[in-house]
């Protein structure tokens, strides 16, 4: 309830709170974004653009407490990095530097510590990216699950890039990096030894491919498609500019294997996570020039376009194969918890 | 034990291996710095420097696991914003802008939240820095305890500066910014409800203090006292330097307070932790204007000279009042857990 101050929080803290979805939104907005007011933040981005001196940098941070902590495609170390990576370079920012903040449950094991640290180490290195600057804390047993993550990361933003959702024109494309969903399921799978086979984490860092895309024609804006996938990433986009977007049923990538899980556990992919997905908004003149960057990058070979940017509104709707349409809202409550 | 990596972990990762004395240094060195090789970590700095284009800046990150979560003179909002600005400032940074990264305990009470969120708004305000992004992630009951919180800082180095450890000379003094101690045994006073009077926590952000102070004159190196107190970070200077430094045991600021807890519960205030004193190493030439331009904020009015670096060496001693002289060490094992 909104008090004096103005913010508003819920009584008890539910899982769903960090679902990133319509509660994470509410906490984020009536807590987080009016306490701390200021213009970086309101604009409730991947990452944060700030000035520092004669430079312009991107700047952001995540907080990682996967389960299981390793998992087919991926592991917290790897998310851990991909993730911060990817929020930079959703930006247009190139990585320059990451930091890393441990939180140890006692008694944890140390050969794990130093597999996901590994798994850190190589994603950071494909990345190009050095961890310069790191902490680490130890709660008692009981106290936390293993292990947490937290990283941060600081990109450089070359001169004249500026990637926002403000920036959606209606008539632009909507590009889709990849089939949507393998994080989601390929944990959930892990977590709960359901024993579908097939099944893996996209996690990637996506530096290397989005710059491949900038270079090659106009893009407006992008995102990476993490927690409430790309329905709830749209809903976001069309929030921030003010108009509508839609997706076509027919041209959403989704892996057999992954659509066969989401069927049996009653999962929808447009809201699983992804870790290696990015939605990019293009003008149409440039639209195939940066599908084909895309695909020539070996994370974007299964990019497409996937839908448009409709006139004022807001709104995201889903044209469905049989041409009707429905509206796609943000991921309510949890879907997955603990996903990243 | 080092594997083929190279890399050294323990079997289980045990409390005191978040204490920051020996142990966190061991865990740092052999495993995250190795894995992570690169310069700027290698310095195990409170913040790194790196290079954005034209512009040189620190980068520091922080976790914060206190216990209990509110504490006299802080909790873990205003402990997650001044720790982190104090990194960077003694960096000779002057801060850009925060980030924070909170893990929350399902069932968390909101209004805690909102306090803690709050009391982060007062100090980054004070601090002169907004938080311009963040994450929120929730787990299940029982995971964590409460409320975690990670922050990270982008500072901007103004041209010039260089302040380092390897920067030291022999001759040069050691300024300690005011009593020692007050946090670690406040926290412990709390947690325990050991019901002992008077005890206040020193958390502050130093920014503007320590932006005086090398206004001021010459200064060598900086340093927050942190987790495993003035002793450990002594240590941390005469093994980067590798020059002996001596600490003069009558000169050494301790509260009359804070001197009667220490006694009753066992600790040593050269390794109870601090947020909000510093120390500074000052050619001779400089130590005076340094010294006044502390003292006359208000978060330096107890600042003494204490010390002085001597010749080769490495080690630390403390001269004791009686004309003796014994080594003090890095803080072994767990003085005080989870105390930021």
């Amino acid at each position: 309830m909104p008090g004096k101050s103005g913010l508003k929080v819920p009584a008890k803290i539910a899982l769903a709170y960090g679902s990133g979805g319509r509660l994470t939104h509410e906490l984020v907005s009536g807590l987080f974004a009016r306490a701390f007011a200021n213009k970086a933040l309101a604009e409730l981005a991947d990452s944060a653009e700030i000035k520092a001196g004669r430079e312009r940098l991107a700047f952001t941070t995540d907080g990682y407490v996967v389960s299981p902590l390793f998992f087919p495609g991926g592991d917290i170390g790897k998310l851990a990095v991909c993730g911060t990576v990817n929020d930079l370079a959703v930006k247009g920012a190139r990585p320059l530097a990451l930091s890393a903040s441990f939180i140890i449950e006692e008694g944890f094991d140390g050969e794990l510590l130093k597999k996901a640290v590994l798994s850190m180490k190589a994603a950071a290195a494909e990345a190009g990216v050095d961890i310069v600057t790191g902490d680490t804390k130890v709660v008692d047993k009981g106290k936390a699950d293993g292990l947490f993550i937290s990283t941060a990361g600081v990109g450089l933003i070359p001169a004249g890039r500026s990637l926002s959702f403000s920036g959606l024109r209606t008539g632009d494309e909507l590009i889709v990096s990849g089939p949507l969903g393998d994080h989601g399921v390929a944990v959930m799978n892990a977590r709960n030894n359901l024993g579908l086979s097939g099944l893996r984490s996209d996690c990637a860092p996506l530096n290397a491919m989005l710059e491949k895309a900038l270079s090659a024609g106009a893009v407006r804006a992008m995102r990476d498609l993490t927690r409430g996938g790309l329905a709830t990433s749209l809903n976001e986009a069309a929030a921030a500019s003010g108009l509508s977007i839609e997706l076509d049923e027919e041209k959403v990538p989704v892996s057999p294997v992954t659509a066969n899980a989401c069927a049996l556990l009653g999962l929808d992919p447009l809201y699983s996570a992804n870790e290696g997905r990015a939605m990019l908004f293009c003008p149409p003149s440039s639209s195939a020039k940066v599908l084909k960057a895309l695909r020539s990058h070996r994370y974007g070979r299964g990019a497409v376009i996937a839908g448009r940017v409709l006139g004022k509104g807001g709104d995201v709707s889903l044209r469905t194969a049989v041409g009707g349409s429905r509206l796609l809202r943000m991921l309510e409550g949890e879907q997955l918890p603990r996903i990243c």
